[in-house]
């Protein structure tokens, strides 16, 4: 096969649980992909990334261009060597963060010129370069160059930006040189304006991509609003490539994203917030630092088979935060990224049984609930 | 049983090779004891401490009657649960603690007041005090408190601190409860003074203990005078017993210390020096940091299995502590806890074979060679 492959296999409604196929294994959807920003997934061996469940992990093209650079990477082999991740990675095209994180950056037709936040380096980066990094970096997905258009933004300027991103979709598709077992993805944008979602849905089907992911969303404009944004997106996108919504998100969103028919999500939020001390739970978000845990030899969610649950109780977990011990980090990273692959294997599960709308509302039920009571 | 128990199984010159039983199981000796202080070795599971070889690791009392507070941890059953470690546990006694991190500290007969590091509450240290909090965290091996006699020093005032701590010595075997399985160990002090080693070895003899300790050595003296201590410190304690040299170190002064008759040791070094980016090899030791090993694909150390040697090259390492990444001192401190597991195997099996002056030479000269050419 050249590119990937995708196939649904039962549906529930809009969603659909599914088999992405890659040159390095196969990643069932919905899928959640942990990122490992600068190879590595910050704080976890792969083997352990792995037992959570993951089958895909993100690398950030901004970072690694950057440091150690894709040229380097190349020359060891690739990033699934370097950093001994065996299984598929997707790498986003580099713009979202750089205009995130970079320096004096400036933007013009032929791509964006900015300043490395880490030594102050000039790069520039386009559309041809960001697939030729990717390729470098032997990523099994690859993301367009795009660009992430600002929140808020007026209709008119959110048009400009969805069409200078879609001729440079029109440029990495032909800068991509298609291989058995790699894909690349197109990135629909036109921040939450209904026609501009439709007409850049549709320019990216017309050029034809691997899987179709939506950006720009998530980035200020209100839940209600991303979900808006997704209904009117999706029915434009091909049924028979995944659909990834990118930098998503919180577990209520990702359940509504799936009722929506998204295939793939990433999101920083289960690493980051297991860094400092911020831990998911079917009962909602607790804090290990709060006091109240400080003597509770309860596991932080007793459901759960993760190490952080299986052998430790919340005062231990809180005492290493207090202590500032990266066992701590370690240990909720962990839970967290176990928390999110055992929500994806649930929503497949329930998309499997046709229970979806049923997960959903006992999602929410237990959600509501809150933490267990204090001892 | 009462106590803890050690049988001698071979013998090469001084040097011996035994097994050291507790409550919680045998330790292996020449034995290197890892520094969990905080209940956590930093930055490892217990799972991996165990992988590298370890057998028995050790608690900072000081550290843990300030945080989580001994109480505490007893009321959640003590360090072992607390911690997920059910080996053996040595505790320190908190006397060298409280001279070199506590603040407006004030030494009498009684024992030591001090100030918290963390938050400024008095407290106030005895003999029977550091007792009772050790038994509270149900430490398998128990240390008297003493005076870790300041460096340098004059003969007549390490006499003095001498003394003290065996007073002090006497106190915490009065107030130590002897249980199966559990042991209560010395310590010898005198800095560098031939006679006063030789009667606090005594005095420490008289009283009974089921291990010995050799305290306030490598503070500074250099390690040729470390030596010269042991050699005028070890005739004058039971053969019957193990024999402690606390905060030792370095591989090559383990390797002298074992020819002296020395059988434990812990230090915070290989775990230390694994979080700044240091690693110990057969061929000693190298900064990972260094641009030398940016693009090197070879492991630290082709001898070693451990996972940083195993799974990655220097390069990646090099990569990881560049960027800050936890995993660099992770993998770090797994590859240097894993080398100094592998030598004290290395010398149990050398002294077993009757081989420890060859395997000994063998070891300085592959030092001296220094690391691997460059690439």
């Amino acid at each position: 096969m050249v590119g990937t492959g995708f196939a649904v296999s039962a549906r529930d409604g809009a969603a659909r649980a599914g088999r992405l196929e890659t040159g390095r294994g196969a990643v069932q959807t919905p899928a959640f992909m942990p990122v490992g920003t600068a190879a590595t997934v910050k704080g976890m061996l792969p083997g352990a990334v792995r037992e959570t469940g993951a089958e895909i992990i993100l690398g950030n093209t901004y970072h690694l261009m950057l440091r150690p650079g894709a040229e380097r990477v190349a020359r060891l082999g690739g990033l699934h060597p370097f950093m001994n991740w065996p299984g598929p990675i997707l790498t986003d095209s580099g713009g979202f963060q750089v205009m995130s994180l970079a320096q004096l950056r400036k933007l013009d037709e032929s791509g964006v010129t900015f300043q490395s936040h880490i030594d102050g380096t000039r790069h520039h980066l386009t559309p041809e370069r960001s697939v030729e990094i990717q390729r470098l970096l032997d990523a099994d997905i690859t993301m367009v160059l795009d660009e992430c258009t600002r929140w808020p933004v007026e209709e008119p300027e959110a048009a400009d930006s969805m069409r200078l991103s879609m001729r440079w979709a029109a440029r990495s598709k032909e800068a991509f040189a298609p291989r058995a077992g790699y894909g690349l993805f197109g990135i629909v944008q036109g921040s939450v304006f209904q026609a501009l979602r439709e007409e850049s849905a549709k320019a990216l089907v017309e050029i034809g991509f691997d899987g179709y992911a939506i950006g720009g969303l998530a980035v200020g404009e209100g839940w209600e609003t991303t979900e808006q944004a997704l209904d009117v997106t999706v029915p434009f996108l091909p049924d028979d490539r995944p659909r990834y919504l990118m930098g998503v998100g919180r577990p209520e969103d990702m359940v509504g994203a799936v009722r929506r028919g998204i295939d793939m999500f990433d999101c920083v939020l289960p690493t980051r917030s297991g860094r400092t001390g911020k831990a998911f739970t079917r009962r909602g978000e607790i804090n290990i630092r709060n006091a109240r845990h400080a003597e509770d030899p309860r596991p932080i969610d007793e459901a759960c088979g993760c190490p952080a649950c299986r052998d430790y109780g919340r005062a231990y977990l809180h005492h290493l935060f207090k202590a500032d011990e990266m066992l701590g980090p370690i240990l909720l990273t962990w839970h967290n990224l176990s928390y999110y692959q055992d929500l994806m294997r649930a929503l497949r599960d329930a998309i499997g049984a046709g229970r979806l709308d049923a997960y959903a509302a006992a999602f929410a039920a237990e959600q509501a609930k809150g933490d267990i009571e204090p001892l």
